[in-house]
């Protein structure tokens, strides 16, 4: 195996030589194999062992082991110890996420402080194998099927192309010693039921299953990869961006056979799986939404809007006196003797003796309703956005300028005629948004 | 299932009520619970038995049982013999793809015949999970993980969506009889294999395992068609078309990172699999090239040149006369005064004494030489292509004119000046490409 090694470094990786290397080694056989064959390839390779104490003694064995194992092969060793589980529990982690986000942090905090230039992890080729049936076991997609890369950045992965036997034998011929690997993988159970009863099964119909396999993973990349150039390609040709709503217009895009498609592509990393209810929603009535974590996805008219949920200003805001307010919004109240009439949206001439103060601002509220100027009668605040089809966004971002429970204002956009002045005999106030 | 089943039919087969269909029916009991399950619902279904002739009487058997069933049922049955392996024989097939051209070709014959609207056959979400997992374990792409579609055309698959499983209980309930299917597939052996060794393991694993793997098969479906898009985009950039040439150019092509990608996609339906040899090509000298069946993907210059390998015409053309040939190109001759010494490539003017009839036209072949015009020495015909950068198919569509073993003219582009008219006593003779 040492030979393929080189020779599998030197044809795929060949950058990796004269470069200084940080190996994360668990002590386990992978890590083990990966940091003899390193070092007898002439690799310059320094060690980094996390003991996360998840396993009391047996963590603090693996960490003897791997120490004595760098003193024997005059390797340097970094060390560090985590306290797993409270960090899990502060961050709402599962114990598996939070030992791989404390160990990526500080293998890349290593890389700086020590000048190396890679990362270098010992998954192979049946670990990919055991993802691949995991992942299809469970139901996926094709990023579920394509396997981790043997590179990504700064991470480098060179046994992805050996079989665990390979790796195996390499060890018993070369009397290796290693710790028995007691996995604290969340998917233990399913990734032995796949090794022990599946794999074999597999191996035993296509005696070169393993490289089949190997091109099966590089077919799907590929189609991976021309998928995300679609998804690129056909989202500059259907999507407009404005500040942090993005368009899609539902025109152009469904004259594309497989719209839903891109749309599901698009929207996944925004948190949308309920693959119905988009498909339904680019057929809803304007105003319906559907919700994921943080973003909305609002039919409006002829597009699709995305836009991250903003938490709802609750607050009241007070106007104690004619000087107006800075925030949330820029009023600014002046008495003045005669009504501009210019038509000015952004101002409003009011019976001064009719406001009682302080005046509020506040986003609306069901049951809101005013009079609006023009016309006769009420009318439900609600009923008034959706006449004028304002847009979720434009509804929750919309002001209200209130009097004793009573809207003088829905600022910006439209007044109330029961705070008219009448006459020049009382004040003026204009109140103006700037 | 009934009830289910007709619930699936009008909400995701609405078009086939009203519809006159024609089951494919062997009499196995994916089949005939199709059949019931069609009849109970009021569709207005014939049925199709194919006796392939290849288990003897167990064939007779089964088309007998379908007789019956037919009969009993009062369902019109159409029935046809073949002679398979003879089929498979002449057309140089294997029995099963031989079974499969027949069945096909006669289902829509019969079609078109007795004015019917559609094919359905009997595949279960089971054939879509064994042929899934047959070509994963050979080795596959994207193409291979993607199940077969409950529609493509006239051939509509009802029971894509239900599994084994309900189909035998609804049999079992309903009390139906049905032949034990002794399936000629090629891939029985492996197939049984995964049915009875893997698959229940994967059930076992994940309760809803047939669902999520429905899921995969819909998002792997998807990914594919963007594949497909991006594929066809791309081409339009960086592929031109001239008669039966593709061009596809390097420089633009060379630009995206995943550049092989996109040629493995575009030329594994012209039979390359090679994906090394693609590789190496675009980086290889210009005459460089790889050939599949019936195509030639040739390097030139800043091209990858795709065209079919036409079959290099072996024949010598004899002109017996002045009056020239009109296959396999024109030539026309003509006894002139004086050569018109306007530089045209369409026209010789050669010493008409100089020549022995019957002149010959034919291609080039090894070891060809000539005497070009405005030079002095010989030359190799070959080494005349290359300096004049021909391409592959450029030279083997290039005629010569040939006097005795001597060439004449390489037609169109070269005169040989030993054949020169050197004064105006000897006969002139024009020769004119037409």
């Amino acid at each position: 195996m040492l030979f393929k090694f080189q020779k599998h470094l030197s044809e795929n990786l060949p950058f990796l030589r004269e470069k200084k290397l940080l190996l994360a080694i668990s002590g386990g056989i992978d890590s083990i194999v990966l940091a003899q064959l390193l070092r007898q390839s002439g690799y310059a390779v320094s060690l980094a062992h996390c003991n996360f104490n998840l396993r009391g003694s047996e963590s603090d064995g693996d960490e003897q082991f791997v120490r004595n194992f760098a003193a024997e092969n005059n390797l340097e060793v970094f060390v560090t110890h985590f306290d797993t589980e409270r960090f899990a529990q502060d961050n709402k982690l599962s114990i598996q996420l939070a030992a791989r986000q404390l160990r990526y942090i500080w293998f890349h905090q290593l890389l700086e402080e020590n000048n190396l230039d890679f990362i270098l992890t010992a998954h192979h080729l049946d670990d990919n194998l055991e993802t691949f049936l995991i992942n299809f076991t469970r139901g996926t997609g094709l990023e579920g099927l394509t396997g981790i890369p043997v590179q990504n950045d700064k991470i480098v992965r060179p046994l992805l192309k050996f079989s665990r036997e390979e790796i195996q034998n390499f060890a018993s011929e070369n009397k290796i010693e290693w710790r028995e690997d007691s996995s604290n993988a969340s998917d233990k159970y399913l990734r032995n039921k796949l090794r022990h009863d599946i794999v074999p099964i597999l191996k035993s119909l296509n005696s070169s299953f393993l490289n089949s396999f190997q091109d099966t993973l590089s077919h799907l990349n590929q189609s991976k990869s021309l998928a995300e150039d679609a998804s690129v390609l056909v989202y500059k040709q259907v999507v407009t961006e404005k500040e942090n709503q993005k368009f899609f217009r539902l025109f152009d895009l469904k004259r594309l056979p497989n719209y839903e498609a891109y749309l599901f592509e698009w929207l996944r990393p925004f948190g949308f799986t309920a693959w119905k209810d988009i498909s339904n929603l680019t057929e809803a009535q304007s105003g319906k939404f559907i919700l994921s974590d943080k973003f909305r996805l609002l039919k409006d008219r002829d597009f699709l809007i995305l836009e991250p949920i903003l938490e709802k200003d609750e607050r009241i805001y007070e106007i104690e006196d004619d000087a107006g307010i800075d925030f949330p919004i820029k009023l600014k109240l002046e008495t003045v003797f005669q009504s501009d009439k210019t038509s000015n949206p952004a101002a409003i001439y009011v019976d001064k003796e009719k406001l009682k103060f302080p005046l509020t601002v506040r986003k609306w509220q069901e049951g809101d309703y005013f009079c609006p100027a023009g016309i006769d009668g009420k009318k439900k605040v609600s009923k008034y956005f959706k006449d004028e089809k304002f847009s979720l966004s434009e509804k929750e971002n919309t002001w209200l300028l209130v009097s004793d429970q009573e809207i003088v204002w829905i600022i910006g956009k439209r007044q109330d005629r029961r705070f008219y002045s009448k006459n020049n005999t009382t004040p003026i106030l204009k109140i103006a948004l700037l």
